[in-house]
């Protein structure tokens, strides 16, 4: 339905920006394009190592651009990684995690009632103050329920769906996902919009693509500031692709997706040059958090040569790909060792804008410009904290790590086939307990050791000069860590069915009458 | 005492370069070098992702030239790997093995008796044809004792060690592995060449550039053609680099030695265009063997995302990094998924050099120019043999890898600490006893599952679909196979010391005389 052809948008965007770039000088503050990935691997890009090097576009883009090896995510899952990024926040201070149990990873699923609270600023909404113009193209789940959607967040506009295209469902009891244009709903996965589960076939990430090509296209011819917020969830199985790129990949269908986001960012980078913004537009590539090994071969990608992947602590979980963009601010071909997370980009985004980040809050990111732009600074020698749900499980602080806490998961979940690390096992490190090191935290060297398979011996003294660096770190920020309230504690089965809604609706109402009706006649037994 | 300071060696090169710049053409045939590292593993480029990024000189080469990401050794140790490279021929062929145990791996350490056979023809012998002069510099490791030396085989030229680094040893009983410039030896290991194995400290890579970039001055001067095999061995434990590579690396002394050989790659490739001789040099790059994780993490690399190391038949064994690069011939920055392995420099080199390779033989070599030079071809569909020793483990032949045989090393060794997998464990696959899988091999698709985790289920049409391809391939090379005279058979201690030698052939003497006197006798009787 939105799909015009790529030949006729080409046509129609040549004749509008070679007119703009004729008039167009490089106004500022800088448009923001954060193309955030669903589950994509560090080790998935070509210029991190994938053999099958099937990204050309994304290698050209860190040849262009600066390549930043120890990006983070704020956690290994979806959507409390992407709340951190919206908010500059940890999750366990946005309040997107659970308290359910411990070291509990948790996120959105279609019974889950939370979403992002309303006491939480978001990018869009502080990047207003400037003027900017805000669309989120793909998947949000930062919340399905109306009032946590992202045009009620910040967002001007919205192309995509509140929840992961899983699925297909039988819709009398639990519906497939919606997607949404702004605040209409256009039709579900699986039924409008179509994802053969059996060929992978969906042009999804088309309709994504296209739908940011759009959107920066009408912003170019306004001449306003924009913020893109492009979320393709293609990488996150079931995995899907168009035919064009199905069986096209040396790595199956995984490969295939990968091929055609990689294709999909060239052209959105192709297109800047075009409308001739290139220079004005800063453009950052990561994902939500490690590939789901659980899920591979055939529906996961890589975390090359880190431990474990998704929904783990290790670096599998939590180092993520991450290019910056910028031609003509960010110099060619560099590589950057400052140790940074997606919440950085939020306060980089607004330092770019030029706006104050809000000072009631703690934020967890730091304005990554001196770094970007090289201009003069030392790397920042600040911590990254890998936490699960409510528990600070590991630190990482220089090269060194110490992780508290181990677990990938449990032996039950084991047994019956779920493997967060197939092939790898480090004894005391991929426990399937939830294992304590408090006292004596295992401590790696990533340096020397990115694989986190050889902890340092207790008994040297680099390991107790380790310990007395980060021991006050840690102590820090766990005496000043205010915890926000959990969003996700609560699932509901009601909130999924519109049939369901309205009787539980129905319910609700006939309850409150009853209590009303209780309330009077008690009332006028003790008058 | 060869240490001319690097700047008067720039600028006596300077004045001879630039008279030769002006009139030399491109002379034809091309310049061969071959770089060949010592246990760097795949993973150690920060093109192949090492998380570092390094190896700026090695990326920038790659940049400019051919990366291989399928590329192989014949063997996962140094020394069939070496005989391999020179031979063109599998060990089992030109007789780089063993038949002493099953599956085993064999070296030439300094008790061995054996070396290349003299009915082996080598490289360097054939380039000949072409007026080549030939030099190597650093390790040999195709035997030690004189009959077997690089000069008694074809090179014009040797400066460097018949062994590896091993030591110190006492002299007494063990004597330090000598190092030779050609016939004379200029004095040993840890004392004229220190080596401090405390601060890791030695400048032996400095001086294997020295003898490099000299001997590419004087064969240019002399409009010579050159074969230079560049074989450093800074990277085999125990690891070492100069004053100004150590500490540098992030990755502590392994990486400061991978940062001063990616430093001496700079440089040769550097002066060849200083020379003006850039369009008329074929340039190599790769590994004798997977990283020696066994020597992990400060002393031994990375194999990225493959699985195990050096001497296992798993792809971080024998996956090797590769570069082509000569300008003007090679396209610039291009990729190539061509399976190809260290056998094809010696057919390739000889078809680059125009010389027709020998008939009287098989070859295990195949002509790479088409693809380096991407002349019109097409994929060649060539298996990959990973051989142990005298068994055939395992065979590649597109993205399918077949497990035959699997070992890793004894429950023994293992017990002792010796792990050539640490961290990493798949089930039936990285096995501590020699396990069989001859009638059901364990199959992987190494595109999709690049670090054999997922062995695909013997049920799927796709196994049977593998299986019968594979298997036809696997049953004629067995079937065509006459495996050479093993040469790595006999250990004498004997060899190995001065004294015991000098002991030894008087002995031998000794004996020669009484054999000459018994059959004068037996003569004398006769007649």
């Amino acid at each position: 339905m939105r799909l015009m052809s790529a030949v006729t948008f080409t046509l129609l965007s040549a004749v509008i920006c070679c007119s703009l770039t004729e008039k167009l000088p490089n106004a500022s503050p800088p448009n923001i394009i954060i193309m955030l990935m669903d589950d994509m691997g560090w080790g998935d890009l070509g210029v991190f190592g994938q053999p099958s090097k099937e990204t050309p576009n994304l290698d050209a883009m860190a040849a262009q651009g600066m390549l930043l090896p120890n990006f983070y995510t704020a956690n290994p899952l979806c959507s409390p990684s992407r709340a951190a990024l919206l908010t500059g926040r940890l999750p366990v201070r946005n309040g997107f995690y659970t308290t359910n149990g411990h070291a509990r990873n948790a996120y959105t699923p279609q019974e889950i009632v939370g979403g992002i609270s309303k006491d939480e600023i978001l990018l869009p909404q502080m990047l207003k103050k400037k003027g900017y113009v805000s669309k989120i193209v793909g998947k949000w789940h930062l919340g399905h329920r109306p009032q946590y959607l992202p045009l009620k967040n910040g967002f001007d506009e919205w192309f995509g769906a509140p929840n992961c295209h899983f699925g297909p469902y039988n819709g009398s009891i639990r519906p497939n996902i919606p997607v949404y244009n702004n605040s209409e709903m256009l039709g579900r996965y699986y039924e409008e919009f179509t994802i053969n589960r059996k060929t992978g076939e969906s042009n999804l990430t088309q309709i994504y693509l296209m739908e940011g090509l759009d959107f920066i296209l009408r912003q170019t011819k306004d001449r306003r500031p924009f913020f893109l917020y492009w979320a393709p969830d293609a990488t996150h199985a079931p995995v899907y692709a168009s035919k064009r790129f199905l069986g096209k990949s040396q790595r199956g269908r995984y490969g295939d997706a990968v091929m055609e986001l990689d294709y999909s960012v060239g052209q959105i980078l192709s297109w800047l040059r075009t409308f001739g913004i290139e220079n004005n537009t800063f453009v950052f590539f990561t994902s939500d958090n490690g590939a789901a090994l659980v899920s591979g071969p055939k529906g996961g990608g890589s975390n090359g040569p880190f431990l474990c992947g998704k929904q783990t602590t290790f670096e599998g979980g939590m180092r993520e790909p991450a290019i910056a963009w910028w031609p003509g601010h960010i110099k060619e071909g560099s590589v950057n060792f400052q140790l940074a997370n997606v919440m950085d980009l939020f306060t980089t985004s607004l330092a770019l804008a030029g706006i104050n980040p809000p000072d009631d809050r703690i934020l967890d990111g730091l304005d990554l410009t001196p770094v970007l732009l090289d201009r003069p600074h030392t790397l920042q020698n600040r911590p990254i904290f890998y936490y699960r749900g409510n528990e600070l499980m590991a630190v990482r602080l220089g090269q060194y790590k110490a992780h508290y806490w181990t677990w990938t998961n449990s032996w039950e979940e084991l047994k019956n086939g779920i493997n967060f690390c197939p092939g790898q096992e480090v004894p005391d490190v991929t426990t399937h307990e939830q294992k304590e090191h408090t006292q004596q935290p295992i401590i790696f060297h990533l340096g020397q050791d990115p694989g986190e398979k050889f902890p340092i011996s207790v008994l040297t003294k680099e390991y107790q000069n380790v310990l007395s660096m980060i021991s006050p770190v840690v102590e820090q920020h766990k005496k000043t860590m205010v915890p926000g309230i959990p969003q996700l504690n609560m699932c509901d089965m009601a909130v999924m069915t519109k049939e369901l809604q309205t009787l539980h609706n129905l319910l609700k109402l006939f309850i409150q009458d009853l209590t009303t009706w209780v309330k009077k006649v008690s009332v006028s037994f003790l008058l």
